[in-house]
């Protein structure tokens, strides 16, 4: 087990520091069915490791979620073309750090070509069966032959204990590699799930996306794997925002090798699927909030929970808006309950609210309450409150049964740094 | 003509650096019509006069536009049902800084009916023809008293020549007081404009508000008067945008005494309205690009172009999405052209975009062109051109005709510090 927090060397971006909201990687195990290579295959100048194989069993089903950015990556293009021509058959899984092949034209979709088919001749198995995945540079065409150099070097090296290097391998200005783990049962019998992701702002500097990868030994139908990853987006990677910037990269992909004594599920409405769809989601959460502990510059992990919408959809676009207002995220890096600003966010929201029962909560401290300020309100208690790193909001805006709860951090001098510093 | 350049002692936040985006304060000159006096009522600690009252002739026609925002506060609801009830009369107006009467119930409602009554009383109209702005802290009910006790002597010192003082008095983080003038004739007769505006942040630490305030001697109904200003926002004030909050007493009011010569102007679809109306969308442009001058933090003064979209309301949002990216704004603000972070805002707006055909260029420099970089990127020339104040970004979408222009500023330390830093 490897304890990030005391890893200065994460191979990101040199000389960041750790966040302080970071959390120790998890003992990953093994999942059955699943071997996994990492190497350099010399994207970045400093030496680190900078690509990763994964090899899975045959009959191992595969599901996607991509970004719903207009300008997808030539991988993105790929991987929602492979899963359509072979109805969900994943075989490999081949991600690179350093160049994201976004923006790339004709010339990136046959760089993406040409990685699959020598993975595919690597492994034996249809190009079409092999994921791609890439993070880095936006504008440049994958230098494929890179990762040709070192294919053989992956193949060899393959091993199901690697879950812990590729984290790392796929990190970009992420401060610490990111895993989560779980077991659930199917019809009693014990399956696992494991999943690593990287990602800090929604796009690093220069470097693009949330790459996230999620294998289980359970057998699931590729129709079933894809249906519970749909369901499971929403409360969870969705859910998360640190600045509202999203990726032309940004890829979910789940892998299930069957290779547990759990029997076949094909229909996603199987009550049996109950207890993995909960495990599930767990992980993909605990992964979706790991990039908020690693938002740029975040000094804060914050909750906002809001309530009493006119649905959830309602709710969750308030939420949002509290979530990306600037001047929010700028209140809560100066430990302000600043509730004067929340409600200037959810009024811009344009949804429903009753203006004369809206409700602020930071924590258990009512700050407003029936569209007023609360009385009572106690402003040293609310001070020694927002000192504290883990921050829940509460917002009850009156008019329904709506409701939701979305992540983010605050938004400080580091985030500046990170991303308007580098030239200046 | 005072010059806000080499004026360290604004009235608004002390201790705050003039902005290097600032521009001189016009020589402002006088409406027939108007009048105006300003005064220390005390909703500052720090000595500076922080309310203004404009007295109208009788007849002055008055219209307004407001915040889209859910929870309006009391002074703004006050303009609406104001205006609905006289039909447009304008003639007095009270505006304070320091306190914004928002959130405040029916508290903050009846604070300024009083304010509203004693104007009349002291000028002799009716309370409905008294407009009402504030701005300043969120929550707390404006305390009107200390209105009252200055109108006496607000009164006694009306002066036509006074709109020095009143863009000063109306100041919060303001760095500079912004006014601009215009002259237009209306069927061959002069007549002149005459406007003020205060905002830094949609919404500034802890206070309120955009608010402007324009006057001409030009003689219009208020129902041309009301639409020349809902057409004249769309493309000014509406096209703007500091940091993507907005604020809940947002207010742009307008008044036409009619003292001029000119014929009046009962339709608004009179011909003899071209000339004015150039003119006031100026004025409005003016005003509204000295608050993104005045940005929080602001070193960096951008225009954004968007071309070939399906429409101009398409052209907007991506515009707006553009200016509003937090990894655009820290770009700009480390001089970096860095045409990457367009592309993942132009794909995130959700507007038709012909990704093959994207181009994007850096004033006269093109960066992107048929959806990859440029043949030809210099990238020596980029960053020369980045060191400018003043920047044009344009992007060409390549589905339809639609184009917009939007103005935005950089996102910097500064504003961390100012918004985040002041209780840490």
């Amino acid at each position: 087990m490897t304890d990030p927090v005391s890893t200065p060397a994460a191979p990101g971006k040199p000389g960041l520091a750790v966040s302080p909201l970071a959390v120790a990687f998890p003992h990953m195990g093994v999942i059955d069915g699943v071997e996994i290579s990492t190497a350099r295959a010399g994207f970045y100048k400093h030496v680190r490791e900078d690509v990763v194989l994964m090899r899975f069993a045959p009959g191992t089903a595969c599901a996607g979620v991509f970004t719903q950015h207009a300008v997808g990556s030539a991988p993105v293009d790929w991987c929602k073309a492979a899963l359509a021509a072979t109805g969900g058959e994943g075989r490999a899984l081949i991600i690179n750090a350093g160049c994201a092949n976004a923006f790339t034209g004709a010339a990136g979709a046959e760089a993406v070509q040409h990685v699959a088919d020598a993975v595919s001749a690597e492994l034996g198995c249809r190009s079409e069966a092999v994921m791609t995945a890439s993070t880095g540079v936006i504008g440049v065409v994958l230098p494929y032959g890179k990762i040709l150099n070192v294919l053989s070097d992956l193949t060899v090296s393959l091993d199901p204990d690697k879950w812990d290097q590729a984290a790392r391998a796929i990190m970009t200005t992420d401060t610490f590699p990111k895993g989560a783990v779980a077991s659930a049962l199917i019809d009693g019998v014990p399956v696992k799930i494991s999943g690593i992701c990287k990602g800090s702002g929604m796009i690093a500097p220069d470097m693009a996306t949330m790459l996230a990868f999620v294998a289980t030994d359970a057998n699931l139908t590729p129709g079933v794997l894809q249906a519970l990853l749909n369901a499971g987006v929403r409360d969870t990677f969705n859910a998360v925002t640190v600045d509202g910037d999203t990726s032309t990269n940004d890829t979910l992909l789940a892998f299930a090798t069957g290779k547990s004594a759990a029997p076949q599920i094909s229909d996603p409405a199987d009550p049996r699927l109950a207890d993995f769809a909960g495990a599930l989601n767990g992980v993909l959460l605990d992964l979706a909030q790991q990039l908020i502990r690693d938002g740029e510059g975040a000094t804060k992990f914050v909750k906002v929970t809001v309530t009493g919408a006119a649905s959830d959809a309602s709710a969750r676009k308030i939420a949002r808006t509290i979530c990306e207002s600037p001047l929010v995220k700028t209140a809560i890096a100066g430990q302000d309950a600043n509730w004067g600003r929340i409600v200037m966010a959810v009024g811009r929201a344009g949804e429903p609210v009753a203006k004369d029962k809206l409700a602020i909560r930071f924590g258990p401290l009512t700050a407003a309450a029936h569209g007023a300020v609360a009385a009572g309100y106690d402003e040293a208690a609310m001070s020694a409150y927002m000192k504290g790193a883990e921050l829940d909001i509460s917002v009850d805006v009156g008019v329904g049964e709506g409701a939701a709860s979305l992540w983010t951090c605050d938004l400080t001098h580091g985030y500046i740094s990170i991303n308007g510093d580098y030239r200046s």
